[in-house]
């Protein structure tokens, strides 16, 4: 599934807009077999992935969630989730990108007015249009100044992910008055540079430098929920960090299933039995430790998977549903099942994607095969928030039934 | 869920037959509830569950599986294998015993002709019998001599789960020709001698000791399968197997989870916090290890609930369908998944049996609790067979796509 | 090792007293096989284990540390704690009640005067007396009134390990003006009662029941370290509970590696090679999964082992030097490394204990072998106080070069 | 301790030859400290080090086991194997070309004559050469033409380590009656080239890549144990398969230490706490599951310290002891035992170098740290041979007592 095949007529394969849930997952699935093929090439270099992304558009897959009306796919995000799983598959990186570009895609109906949503949706999906984005809340902020009708914004952001390959981007910040702005910008405003310093051990095509706003000008409209300058919170504002969360529980089970894949195509065709004090098996894939630890790769992905799945779709039925009608306790019951989700989809992924080698064998470390890739994505990634809170938010649950709070990470 | 209240009306909580799938749920929750009351005095005596039996007789759970028409529940495995669970949360015994009942209750199904199927059904659904077995096929033998009309039975077996306090009895033998024969006999025969050598670490209410026949005679009639004294093999007689190795699985994860919700209890109630070297809390629930612990137990099992609950679902459609349609392929993807399953909640189960005794304290383990039944009843009987050859078999599948041979155990 | 052989000279092997090191420690092989000849039905009797105190005395185990002019041993702690996991591989309760009265016959030199040191020493030297005792600190307590040239004791202890079977008790209670007492007292004295309370699952022959002080007489000099009613504190006090920490750890490795060997010894003669879907192996031991949980379990003994190993070299060496000369950093660089070992051996131990089964097989649960006491004993014994607590105390020296305030499990 | 310090005397510190084994060990740390400031840096470029080759040889360690005549250190093997972990703490590259070196100079003394031993030591030792070697058996091979005087080698090796940067390079080839040869050559022999073919995920700087003999002309002398063309196999000779085996296990543990040291450094220094939904901790150094890892990372380091060190001795009495003493019996004791430390380290080992991130942060996967090189040095190396079947020796001495037949991985 992961291995290259020069004459795939991939042009073909990738064109019409599917129909159908399934004709999704088939075509996020061509599209993992596209961007199989240089993955380890594309990783070595590191460079910004435009190509990639332009791939993504013609697939389909960016407008996914769009509404039909406007060509767009008018998915669930069950199914976003998905097509995210089934790319990390074969590049952690545009896994990340797409996941995160749904997340933005979203930002209107998380954070805005019926109006920008209805706006937003058609601007981004008739002229399919890729987002980046950057609002980590631990970090250096930006600040807003209200110039009546726009918004002055100058100040950084460390990592603002994709933005450098993408058509808009997001950016969180504060009001001078405190408040929390999230606004949408064109990623060649000319207030807006990238400080090309993202290099990392993994993740590495996702570009997320920093980036730096100087005399950002902002019309008050692109303030994403403000109306006459004020907005109002709903709880449905806080399932975008769930949204987030499951982004990347789908991500990740998308880099271990695909390291999974690759090291079997690996010890189907290459890897040679041990002829010493051992059973003398003939072929690898008859030794025993070797059947055993992809029994065990399986069988806890599986699991995963079908943990993951589930809480898929518990997060798209809030999502699609009405905004209002979102309560602290069902938001609560989620993030407390995400949490759970993640925090396991880490531990099994990183054992997977660490002893993939082991039933490799020694020659499976030369770079050009790439195969560290799985291991460094996840585990940079990974620590995006510490793990260790995750379980300890599951623990509160289960022993006293208590729901966390919603915060920039739950 | 699992304390005891000892002015409960369980008489008339129990009463009346459950019309809906989540009200059957409901009922086995009630009657874990019932069971958990006098478990750990129930494993400490060891005594036959004569009248655990009739409970669950009482509550309509023995014939949830029976025609309707003869007063039974008409309902799917998938509802059956989830109140086993539920079942086992409270005391693995009784869900081993009532899980079993279940496979033994669809004995014609798996091997039996139209005619046979619909005569058993009738007969312990509309008298509410419960059955018990021995198919061991490791075991020394049940040898059968054709005399004509009837069979005369001789010889033992080893494990004959559920019998003593069964009305019928499951045996499985061998015809002098070699052929396998399957019968199910009045466990009151005067044939059938009961060697009351159950004395085990776990599941010790099970009645799993061995039992003689003696010139037990049997009619043709009983021999499941065999029309004018010959038998027809289908693939669909395999599902038996698989429907044993699921039972299994949906018992570990109910002891698993009745060992979390058992400790879960005595922590809020009981364990104090430490106050040596840390961060003085005030109460254990607040002690950072405990609330970790927690939250890594319900990730867990809720992994292995979602992966099962999905088999089940997979199972179950199998077990409804058409019998001749059941193919060796689909039979085999499913066998693995079921492989998958219970080897990981084997795994899991087991450490949470035993690390529960950690966010609980020294205190606990004090034999008026009981609550190492949770270990010894999984540890005991998850060595039901190999659990590396589970995983083997997953990894033949994950690397090669090869699936599972039938097998006694697959 | 751990098999019994019915013709065994027992009397004559264990006479005369050993004069090495390495004789003790066949001493302490001879007396753990004595002891594993019955230690199934031991553990499930659960009888005031009066005989094996007696045997214990007889093999001259029980004044290894005793002064050699009063006929001791007069051995190093190094070799008290082989001993003591010598032991406990064949019977964890006497393994701990043993070890733990190396401790309580090490008193006098913990908190006693030179005089003290002397006198007790010699008397149970002399006499071979065998010491019990309470001093739970998180405990009801026992307080005690100055009458002048004695004290009077009132009160109660939770848990009087080995105290039943003794001749000595040690107790820890409070001089009204809040002073710390460790007083040592006739264990049959008329003012203690026995509350024979004592149930549970594991380490069920320590008798490690509560007991009663009513208006108990203790004369002044029996309260070790009071001179004039006064008593001074120095750091050696406290390597009491280091030690005390140190017999648990060597006591848990004796644990896991009596169920280690006695899991081999059923392996190798009664475990049968699966038959389905495998290798067709003629032998279980020829089975991959078999040989390959030996080896994990060997290797990680062997590394707890040779930690251990060298901790009791360490703590030996504080011990029997100069009491003045122990500082806190010294004391506490051991106490480090103890918890490190404890945390390790309980981690280690209890897979190894509960894995066992996977390597014997089904019929290894019939409760005449009684296997499952391994995983009770060290399941019941490793929860005397946190483990995470131990890894915490690790982890603030690794990564903060902190080292542990003394407590009373530290 | 991994940190770099600008101003620091390194010229001074490791002049003068070491007198003492405390010395020796003083001198790896040192030479520890100075390959650690540019350790990341270094791993990035992977050019080949030259320049740390030429530390190893001015600090006086490349001689450490040479004779005090020739001005080496006469020192034991256990301080040269414990040198070797130093060395890999800052740099397992250069820690792997140091302990193949010290096995290279071992070489005639494995399968020499005395004469040789007498001539190759002093050469190596007065003029502080440099060994490389091409060992691997499974390899595509080398063969051998006796044209009288000398021997005719043509053919490859895939793995050469080190070679490069050497002075003189160990290679086995067979002659053409089928017998094994071992040789040493000066690595610039105009018949030996360099392919410059180590392009590796891990341990990058070790040179590893192949090499082409072509008609590279050896003297017979050259070929070590032969006499008048013939050779007289010992015991012994396997002796040099368990030390390479030991020495990895050193290299292994010492990058384990490295990675454990370095991430320390970092969350003492950059880690923040996490401000969301826990305990609100101050500092990273006060987060719960922060110390909790650490300390399990440095109790089961210690554990396999302590296993390591002991076998250390264990094989470094064997390899000092009469040559024609050792016999298989004694060899297969220690065989197993490397074994086990073995699978243990690189297991705990990897589980360390990947689990540092989880208590450093995000932040820390910046490239410029470099911090994935210990996972990356680890996971590629202890491919070597097959980790599952060191597991399975170790399980077949514990079970059966069965000592492993030597091999050349064993």
């Amino acid at each position: 599934m992961m291995t290259t095949t020069t004459d795939k007529p991939t042009g073909n394969a990738l064109s019409g807009t599917p129909t159908s849930t399934d004709e999704w997952r088939d075509r996020a699935r061509q599209m993992a077999d596209l961007l199989a093929v240089d993955a380890a090439q594309r990783d070595k270099e590191g460079k910004p992935p435009h190509r990639e992304v332009k791939l993504l558009k013609d697939s389909g897959l960016v407008t996914l969630l769009g509404p039909a009306a406007h060509g767009g796919g008018e998915e669930t995000w069950s199914t976003a989730l998905r097509v995210c799983r089934e790319v990390s598959k074969a590049d952690g990186s545009l896994g990340q990108l797409l996941g995160y570009h749904y997340l933005w895609a979203w930002a209107t109906r998380f954070f805005g007015t019926e109006e920008q949503i209805v706006q937003e949706e058609a601007r981004y999906t008739r002229d399919c249009l890729f987002y980046g984005g950057a609002i980590n809340p631990r970090d250096k902020d930006i600040t807003a100044v209200d110039e009546g009708a726009a918004l002055r914004l100058n100040g950084g952001k460390s990592f603002a992910s994709g933005s450098l390959v993408s058509d808009l981007t997001c950016l969180t910040g504060a009001l001078d008055d405190g408040r929390r702005l999230f606004v949408i910008v064109d990623s060649k405003s000319p207030g807006l540079a990238y400080n090309h310093d993202w290099d990392n051990m993994g993740q590495r095509l996702t570009e997320s430098g920093s980036i730096t706003a100087t005399d950002l000008i902002v019309p008050w409209s692109a303030a994403i929920g403000y109306v006459d300058k004020k907005i109002t919170p709903m709880v449905y504002n806080s399932l975008s960090l769930l949204t987030l969360q499951l982004v990347m529980t789908n991500m990740y089970l998308g880099i271990a299933e695909g390291a999974m894949a690759s090291a079997a195509e690996y010890t189907r065709t290459r890897t040679r039995p041990w002829p010493y004090g051992g059973d003398d098996k003939e072929a690898a894939t008859d030794e025993w430790y070797i059947l055993e630890a992809y029994g065990d790769f399986r069988s806890q992905l599986w699991a995963a998977e079908a943990l993951i799945d589930r809480v898929n779709e518990e997060l798209s039925d809030l999502l699609h549903g009405q905004r209002e009608a979102v309560t602290f306790a069902r938001r609560g019951e989620v993030a407390v099942r995400i949490s759970a989700a993640k925090q396991l989809v880490i531990r099994q992924g990183l054992e997977v994607c660490s002893r993939i080698f082991e039933v490799m064998g020694a020659r499976s470390t030369a770079a050009e095969h790439g195969f560290d890739r799985f291991w460094r994505n996840l585990r940079t990634h990974s620590l995006h928030d510490p793990v260790a809170y995750k379980a300890r938010e599951v623990g509160r649950y289960t022993l006293l039934g208590e729901l966390p709070q919603p915060s920039f990470y739950t």
